[in-house]
């Protein structure tokens, strides 16, 4: 099932994306005895849904077969508002989590001996079709990373790798954006670092969504293709199985930190493909050996840029300069 | 005006501390024609009643008014179990902000040239009263740090630091909890970095409260003293005059990023007198010409940690060992 939010005339609603349609589960709910008011109440929130899943699934499956038969809280998808699917009280990222993307940029210290950890949260999030500011005050080199998103359901602490995707309730894109002068500076040896505070959160730095694909109907996380375009040029194609640690082992890391929740989101690094790869002043070295031509340069006003994952969507975006 | 959370028999409840009393302010307001049903309900939620201030305080100022008066709603402090004062989306946190501290640890590449900007969120907040989590599979070196913490009230981006104060609904007290040996790296030639996301943010790493002092009752934000004790000894004691950047200066720098919002904390960095000080494996290089014992190593189970703030109160906190 795929798990939606949108704007509805009483503000943001959980609901169901169907093939080419959103099923308003609210509306359809009125013709199914199967779902009570009590279950009604958690579709404000998708955290709430969340956490009631086990309860609540039988009627939103109903909801969607009812849409089907009655029409009754069926919509088609272009007529709707859609908004991020959630937004979660903590992101936990994790960088530098592709081999393809660790050769084209500078690394750190850490990069590729263990997940960079860096936080972003709810106030970072837009949702599919909303805008990325590009703020001049705040960033000269914006720019996009596609990666793969894990949304909590089940809580736990220490969660062996073993048993990490029973944790799991869905997936959905988040596109990273970061502020590339900000996240990287170089020392008078040559050397870099990172500031993956300064560099990472900022208003509109995680759109999300379109959709919370659940895990059952997901499958294997590590086999899923993953692309970012810009302006229609294809800038990022790999898949999740090039993950240097993958979902369940990112999952078990987090886990030993905090004690993961629905509300939180996992995002799991992005592949090659990123301006920064041609930016030689912050360390870039794309070499080109992976047969893509280079990125031509970082987001500037009006760029439209989408993040595309199997089995989860597409999420678009366009760049407004914030004059 | 001392803003509070407490434990009310239907929930988490705000309230307000008036010396040694909480005034439960719903129930006061049944003997209060002025205060609505339509101002009640926000009374859940500290960021509801922060960006409804305006409209509520003449409501709350009756209610501890009328609780002096009539005794209802007035709960001596002692019998009630107080919460965190908020649960807030992002605390948007700033390293390295006192020159004592600078001087009494190992400094990373960015020290003292500008705030270090890292995130912790509200999945990492605990209140007055609960444990500190040791979890040792985590940490051997969990270090404690008293912090000032900013409660944004009205929003704003790129906000001049002479009208900063404007966006500030009042302050309140930080442990900014830290696990030493995940947040500071060494490198072969003996220079240090750090990770400020997986040495930051864990399970109750930022302590919060007791209350909310709002910023017209608290005054001038740079002259305020700052202690922490273990176990009653004394570790830490300076004065918020001695910040590298302001409380003004802060709220510009993180508003560059991120449009202020009720919601978000500021904190404000840490003096002297922390654990690490004495850790040399760490690059701690403890002087002792600021005339105080140096602190007798890292937290461990059964500690109990007090950091206290001028108009704002004391935090209380037991250490206990995650076995």
């Amino acid at each position: 099932m795929q798990i939606i939010n949108f704007q509805s005339f009483f503000g943001p609603r959980v609901g169901v994306l169907d093939n080419d349609f959103v099923v308003d589960v609210l509306a359809s709910h009125q013709a199914n005895p199967a779902f009570t008011h009590e279950a009604a109440v958690h579709l404000g929130n998708t955290i709430s849904v969340i956490e009631h899943w086990q309860v609540l699934r039988p009627g939103f499956e109903q909801a969607v077969a009812n849409s089907i038969e009655s029409g009754v809280g069926r919509i088609p998808s272009a007529q709707v508002h859609l908004l991020a699917p959630m937004i979660p009280s903590s992101i936990l990222c994790s960088g530098s989590n592709y081999l393809s993307h660790n050769a084209e940029k500078a690394n750190a210290d850490i990069s590729g001996k263990e997940p960079e950890f860096f936080i972003k949260t709810g106030d970072c999030v837009v949702g599919p079709g909303a805008n990325i500011v590009l703020d001049r005050v705040l960033t000269q080199k914006l720019d996009g990373e596609v990666e793969l998103a894990v949304v909590i359901g089940k809580p736990g602490r220490h969660i062996p790798k073993e048993r990490a995707l029973e944790h799991v309730f869905g997936y959905t894109i988040v596109n990273d954006v970061t502020a590339r002068d900000r996240q990287v500076r170089s020392r008078p040896d040559g050397s870099f670092w990172y500031e993956l505070g300064r560099g990472k959160f900022f208003d509109s730095s995680a759109p999300l969504g379109p959709c919370i694909t659940t895990a059952d109907e997901l499958g294997d996380p590590q086999n899923l293709m993953v692309r970012s375009w810009v302006n229609g040029e294809l800038r990022q194609i790999s898949s999740t199985s090039q993950m240097i640690w993958s979902v369940a082992e990112l999952v078990h890391f987090f886990s030993v930190n905090v004690t993961l929740r629905p509300g939180m989101v996992i995002i799991t690094g992005t592949p090659s493909g990123t301006a920064w790869s041609t930016d030689t002043e912050l360390g870039g070295r794309w070499s080109g050996t992976d047969g893509m031509v280079p990125a031509k340069g970082y987001l500037k006003d009006g760029d439209r840029v989408i993040c595309e994952i199997d089995k989860i969507g597409r999420l678009e975006n366009t760049v407004i300069e914030n004059r």
